[in-house]
């Protein structure tokens, strides 16, 4: 949570969120109004926080890791245009996204380019996450993988290890991290080889290395090329 | 600033870093011992920092927006194990990287499979970054250059132009953010066609969109693919 944030809640009349991160923020938000709602309910959400917002009302939306990366500020402004609203205030305060605070806790393989990916089709196909894979691992870009497995959703992950071999050495160091910075992370070294066979869910993001990424001691880093 | 890091302050003996960082954060830490270097003395800090922290000091080193992407997070631990000291205690806190700021400022370009790279030749061969290049145009990633241009270096961000209209459209929404959430940022939202012609240098991020992304009032906004 940054300072931004932390000065955030005296400032607004009503927080709303998923029902998870409300719950996260419980003791920051005393005495405030708030409007939780469940999973797979963003554009019902955002509907109601604009709604809120048209009635004058100071109004938060909670978004886990950062709301710019996967998160809600996108639907947001998409449902301020249906309203022909795009002229009320709007502040989107920027997070620590899931693969910055994975990647504080494996070390530092984030140091050289990377791509960001999710591999939920929900609503991208298929074919367009496995062009990009392909594309990313061809270009020796770290990989950070957001929502790798779900309960419907379990051969993708497979399919990417398998494709990134192609390109890279079985030894490449990946790094899984489940709930990371959220309570009880736990953190895994491992290589891509062998990186499918330790426990992986919606709750987990992949860090693949790229040709450079070395493990140092208890961290995964990649170097960005200084000479010692 | 994360809550993590208000919360460092008074855990530490000594803070570390660029000039430049110190004194934006000098407000927080008066009284601490604090110890500045200049730019481009990047190995000469981290190896201060390990020496003092060897004496059994508790020292911070501080990095400009996240220090594991291509911060300071890496090269610490490569002098960590070139001191043969890896088992010394180290808290790597993540922090909002340049290209999630510049997001937050331009609305929403980052909600979809994103690639994040720097046009800096000093540490990469400039055949890698050009081959990153086309191949994350090639994916339709979203980009998020850092480092566009330097003193010495202002003709490469005219060649991912050329390369990325290879695969884009010459609407394809760009925007321009310097100095994010640093002071005063600046902030313009262009097209791929015409954004070398607006000011650009080392301290501007650069986000081009991909095939889908809009500008959507004042907004560049990234559909994630809800149908509203």
């Amino acid at each position: 949570m940054t300072k931004r944030v932390l000065d955030l809640w005296s400032e607004v009349d009503v927080i709303a969120g998923y029902k998870t991160y409300i719950d996260l923020i419980r003791p920051w938000v005393a005495g405030k109004k708030l409007v939780s709602t469940g999973m797979r309910q963003e554009i019902d959400r955002c509907r109601e926080v604009v709604e809120i917002a048209l009635e004058g009302q100071r109004i938060a939306l909670v978004s886990s890791g950062d709301a710019g990366v996967y998160g809600m500020a996108g639907i947001l402004i998409e449902c301020l245009e249906e309203k022909d609203a795009l002229d009320t205030p709007l502040e989107i305060i920027p997070g620590i996204s899931a693969a910055n605070a994975a990647a504080s806790l494996l070390g530092a393989p984030l140091m050289h380019d990377y791509a960001v990916l999710s591999l939920s089709d929900l609503l991208t196909p298929w074919e367009v996450i496995q062009k990009r894979v392909k594309l990313a691992a061809e270009g020796d870009f770290v990989m950070a993988i957001y929502n790798p497995k779900s309960k419907g959703r379990q051969d993708q992950i497979e399919w990417v290890r398998k494709a990134v071999l192609e390109y890279r050495s079985p030894a490449t160091p990946v790094g899984i991290v489940r709930e990371a910075l959220r309570g009880e992370s736990q953190v895994v070294i491992t290589t891509l080889e062998e990186f499918t066979q330790s426990p992986i869910d919606m709750l987990t993001t992949v860090i693949i290395g790229n040709s450079n990424t070395r493990v140092v001691g208890p961290y995964m880093v990649t170097p960005r090329g200084y000479v010692l």
